[in-house]
Parts: C-alpha cells; structure tokens; sequence
C-alpha cells in the first residue's frame, strides 16, 4: 500500500458555500483514496513519513474543463478580430498544421508543459481532426501527468476546404482512433468531440452518437456560444429552436457530457441540461475576448447544473485556472448589473469550487479532499503575495492566490495519487 | 550633452488609429528629447555606442493614471463584498495604519518596487489624508524612478472618525505639504486630490479650487463611479445633477485634472469634460471588480475626450498596465453587446494608445516615440510567449505581449531620459 501524508495549511470546498480550512493539517491519501483531513494525524499514520509544507496551502488540483489544444500556438493574437475572422486567420490555418506530426510534438509538448506548470491537473481538452496528431497529444499530457478527455474532432461541413472530412471517413477516423487510445494510457481517454452542430453533418452526429454509447464515453463540443453559431442550428434543424435539443436527439447529450459556454439558453433548455446531467464549462476570459457574451451562470447553478470552468484557449489567452476563478467572480457582477441585481454574483468559495469540484466531478471522485476522493493536489507558496500571511485568514489567503498567483508560487502537484 | 541610443523592435502609436513600427530600428535621445526613430542610423550619430536590444521589443513606457497606494497592502483581498463594505473592512482601516510613518516606509517602498518592476514609468497617485506618509510615498516613488503626481487625500465629511479632518485641518495640512513637496523632487509633484466628492466638504473643495489656482497644480480625482456615490453628490447639490458640474464650479476641471472611472456621464458632462480638457482614467479591472459598470469609452474618444488607464489598486489587483489594455479591449466587448453593437470595441493599438500616449499627454510630451518627446521607454523579451517571433509581425507581437507579459518580460526600463 502507497501511503502519502501532506501536512500545511489544507483549504477546499466540498460544498459551494464555503471554504473548510484545515490550518497546518494533515492530508493522508493510502493507494489514490484519501482517508481524511485531520488537525492531528491519527496514531495509526504516525511511523509514516510526512511531507510537511509548512506555512504554504494545500488546495486541490486545478479542472480546466475546455481548452483547444492546437491553439496554445497562437494564443493571444488577433483578439480585437470578429469571431469568423479570428477563425480563418488563426485558428483553421493553424489547426491545419496539426497534419505534420512532427509539429504536433512541438506544440502540444509546449503545451502539455504549460499546462502542467500552471497546476492544471484535469482537463478536458479538444485536439484536431488529425487522429495521429492526436494520439500525439494524449502521449504529452500523460508524459506532463495531465489526466485529461481528449478528442479527435469532427468536421465534415461548413469548414474550410483544407480542414475537412468527409461523413465516413471521420466517423471511421474517430472509431480506430477510440480503439487504439481507449486503454493506452493510464491518466488519458478519448472523448467524442464534434467541433459544434454547424461543422458536424447530421449523418456524423449520428454516428458520433452511436460510437458514444458502443464505447461508452464522455463528449465535449460548444453549446449556444454565439448568435450567429446559434442561427445556422436553426436553420439546420428548424424542428428545434435549440442547440440542446439537437444534441439530445442525436444521443450526445448525457450525464457525462461537457458542453462549453451556454451563453444563451432558453427555459428548456436548462431544464433538459439539468436533467440529463450535462455539465457546463464556463470560460469567462473567452466569452469576452470572442465578444460572445455572459452566461447566466447563477441561473444554471440555481437550477442544479453541474458546472466547471474552462480556459478555453485560444478564446482566452491563459491556460491558469486561478485566474478562470478571479475572472468567473469579476464577468458574475457583471451580469449582477445586467441582470439588474437578480443574479447574484459569484462568491469566492464559489468561484473555487467551480475550478475544483465543479469540473473534478466529471471524472469522478475528483476535486475536493473529503475521504474517498483521489488525490489531486496543489501546493502554493503565496509568500510574495503581498502582506504577511500571519495578519490574513486563510480565506483571504486563497482569495489572494485566486487574483495574484502565478506559476511562480505552484511549488509542488498531485495527480491522481502520485507526484507530479 | 547626454544622448542616449537604442536599438531593437521599435513599437508606438503616435495616434490611435495604428502602430507605427521599425524593425530594427534606431531611437536617439539627446537630454532626454527623442530626435527621431530611423531605419538606418543618421551620419551624426555614428560614433556613438549603440544599445543594441537585438530582436527585443522597445515601447514607450505605461502611464498608470489612477492608483491607491496605501491599499497595495491588501490587493486581491475582499473582491466579492459590496463596495461600502471593502471600505469598511478593507480600505479605511489599512489607510489609517498610515499615520504611522514606519508601516508607510515598508509598505510604500515595496508598492514602489512592484510598480517598477511592471514597467511603469508614469503614475497619478493617491496617498492618505496623513501629509508624512505621503511624503514618504513621493521619496519611494522617486527612488524607484517612477514620475509621478501624488496626493495626500481630504477627507473631513463622510469618512470613519478614525480617519477624517476637520476642513481647516485638511487644508492647512495640504498647503503645509504642497510647499515642502513642490519642487523637493526631480521625478515627483504633488497634486491636489480630493478623495471624492461625498467625502469633502463644499468649504474643502472651495479651498482646494483656490490652492490648485495658486500653486497651478493638477487634479486628482474620481467621477461618476458609483450610483450610490452619485446619489450622494445629488442630495448634496440639488441645484445640480451631476458629478461635473460640481468639481467645475469649485475650479477643479481643468486641463491638468484626471477623473478616474466616468461610468454614467450625461450627455452634457460629456460635453463639459471635453471642453474643459479633463482626462479620464479608465480602470477596467476595477469597474467589474467593484461591480460599478462599464464605462462608454468609446463615446468618450468620439467626443474627443482625452482618457488614459489606471491600475486602480485595490479596487484593481494587479499593478500591470499591460494586463489593463489587455482588459480595456476584454471590456469594450462587453460594452459592444450591451450598446447593441452602437459602441465599437476597442482595436488593439487603441487600447495600447490608451496606455502610453493617451495616459503619457497628462505628464507633457511623453508616452510616444515622436521628435522632441521624453524618453520614457520599455525593453521587453517576448521569447516565452508562444510561437517563434519569425513568424509573427511586430503587431501580432506586441498584441500578445498586451495578454500574455507579466514582469518577467521586461528587461530593462526608462524614465525622463534615464535608465531606471
């Protein structure tokens, strides 16, 4: 049995409301399972060595629940553009490139590394088109210890001529990609992943729905992020005034789906989230930059929606989920403001949860250190932070990390019960 | 003679409408006036050594026009209380620490050292009512070479007991203060600094009309942040119904006064702050932070208001102009949607406009790299920020140092003609 026994000051959020702060605690983990969170460390732990952290805090690992893999090359360029122009001139031509595997290595190693040294343990990540491209990709994250969903993408219509499939090929591209990646990595799947409704022929949705349930796996794509986007589904689909709908009808829509955004949804369709289990990933820094919008995040978790947040790079140019939870609060008094103060905005311990246990749920036991929870974790120095830490609560000390920290004061991660 | 020759990527935005940039460019100063940027360097020039910055970055300094002090201590903390209460809890009783001129040296030096270190090289700054502390910022400030127009605050209405004047204390204190400080400095001046209108007294604000007119001194302040402030202000004037018309008729609109934030100007103080000459300092960090709303920026530029950035710490958490142009384009989206796309978004060289040249015209010639300007200029090493720099154009470049530098970027930094 691998017992591992961190001791510092232990914050997370095993409810949304508030923060449970264990200040020099003890965190004991036997075999991936954690045990418990103690002031004292039980008797039947005290032969065990322990690794002590002192004054630094101990949070849980970071779930970033939507990000483009292939556009950490170009991140924060051509973001005063409008979304269809921002596609043709960054993301499609890039994207393109993923066809040479030996770019891929680079950039998604680059990637992989980012990722890693901004304390992102989870993630649900989306690749191209190219399954060996990838397969590359997953290889990177598993090296960086990212346990992560990842997805070969689909697109067989309204896509450029030189980044498209056709129907067969891609469903038949994605069912051998499933079938050589599906047990290759011990902290990396696939996820079935249709770019959005618009790229995706209905003969593909169909099939991408009957791969999901022969091999039962999770999805990730997009959900009403644009108006725009919104229009084309309609007019695709004119039975439906809808995205979720469309998603539902083709089986794509389960209690281990991640759709991003959600900017505009109607009743119903925040019903039919909440009822099938959908979680959403919300990514505040993208739903400005692209000018797509504020979700109506309170809403979605008054109706009991399960979401997480996403940096959904290159929507957004930053791949810290830190800075997702101080920008999820700041984008939340926004639409306090425009909900004329009907949606509340988000509180900090809500914020955190949204980036732990919000997405960490969507791979399980994942996201908070109550017992029988795996063991991601954090480790943060926030000595540079600003004033002393000994006239500050550790509420406010998390708070601090959530606006100020960087990848400077991550000194150690925990991945699925082991160092990373 | 001193002249001072650099070479390197040379970026600026003489107007806002593009970047105007030199690959490999010479910028030459003599006695810190700018003489030009040339492709080739002029005969005259010749002999002369040349700091050569390679395939680095050389932009002109950040202009922080509007930043709290004394609330660096507690950046970060508190950002989910509603403004009242941050002030309470927060603010107020950190700016009485103050009075204590030991606590005013740690915090003030280290507040200094921050603000150089993100490359700021222009600042319009608060202190606290306390004239001591004050004068201590203005010593770090210049220590640090970081120009600047600082403030000890009045504050003899409104405030806590624990930190309020009695009027004729408040501007005793300030003549006190203005006649040691106004020519104790190269770098730093004082500036007359109401702290807003709710907290001063009309007999205040007529004394500080008069010391502004007499020592020709700029202004400081904040305008139309809050609907609740505003509310105040109009019970207190009731023969006006606006922010403007109340600081005009004390004397302190003038061409040498900033206002930060502006959120909810009417029509006709639009027209007044143009005519007067007044800058606005936008702070987009802080507007969604302290839930205030977004500001009409665009409106105020067709109107051909003058506005630079601020920081607004710690209404804003983080210190780097970088991140506030990155975040005036984030917010000017916003702004988009919500004036049903009435109000254009902000492009990218606007927003880098905003924080050098549109910040720098408050201080005289500075904040360009145009003939007979100041040399206030930055060196930045882009070369951990993603795709290889061969591949990308000076613009994309210094759009993706906007959203992704932090201080580890910059290499080197000068101010009023000086390396800093």
């Amino acid at each position: 049995m691998s017992t591992i026994i961190l001791r510092g000051n232990i914050i997370h959020t095993p409810t949304r409301e508030r923060f449970v702060c264990i200040p020099g605690g003890y965190l004991v983990t036997v075999d991936n399972e954690i045990r418990g969170v103690y002031e004292e460390l039980p008797e039947a732990y005290r032969s065990l060595p322990v690794l002590d952290y002192g004054d630094q805090l101990i949070i849980p690992g970071l779930c970033d629940m939507h990000v483009h893999a292939p556009q950490f090359v170009y991140r924060g360029l051509g973001l005063d553009l409008q979304l269809m122009d921002w596609l043709d001139r960054y993301a499609f031509p890039t994207e393109a490139r993923f066809a040479d595997p030996a770019y891929a290595r680079i950039y998604y190693e680059a990637f992989a590394d980012a990722m890693a040294k901004n304390g992102t343990t989870r993630a649900v990540v989306f690749g191209t088109l190219h399954a060996e491209a990838t397969e590359i990709l997953m290889e990177e994250l598993e090296k960086k210890r990212i346990a992560a969903y990842v997805g070969k993408i689909n697109m067989d219509t309204l896509s450029p001529d030189y980044l498209c499939e056709t129907p067969k090929q891609s469903l038949a591209d994605t069912e051998r990609w499933i079938l050589k990646t599906k047990e290759a990595y011990r902290l990396v799947k696939p996820a079935i992943t249709p770019r959005f409704i618009p790229t995706c022929s209905s003969e593909v949705l169909e099939g991408l729905g009957r791969l999901r349930e022969t091999y039962d796996l999770p999805v990730h794509s997009h959900l009403s992020e644009d108006l725009g986007e919104m229009q084309i589904v309609r007019e695709r689909y004119p039975e439906y005034d809808n995205d979720s709908d469309v998603y539902d009808r083709f089986g794509l829509f389960t209690d281990h789906t991640v759709m991003a955004h959600f900017i505009y949804p109607t009743e119903h369709e925040l019903d039919l989230v909440a009822r099938r289990g959908v979680t959403i990933a919300h990514c505040p820094q993208s739903n400005g930059n692209v000018a797509a919008g504020i979700p109506p995040i309170r809403r979605m978790l008054d109706k009991g929606i399960k979401v997480g947040l996403g940096s959904d790079v290159a929507g957004g140019y930053s791949l810290c989920m830190l800075r997702a939870m101080s920008e999820a609060v700041y984008l939340s008094k926004l639409q306090w403001l425009k909900s004329e103060k009907q949606d509340a905005a988000l509180s900090i311990p809500e914020a955190f949860y949204l980036g732990t246990k919000g997405g960490g749920q969507f791979f399980g036991k994942v996201g908070s250190f109550e017992p029988g929870y795996e063991l991601d974790a954090l480790v943060i120095d926030d000595g540079s932070l600003g004033v002393a830490a000994d006239h500050l609560t550790l509420e406010e000390r998390i708070e601090r990390v959530m606006h100020l920290a960087d990848d400077r004061n991550l000194t150690a991660r925990y991945v699925a019960g082991e160092r990373a």
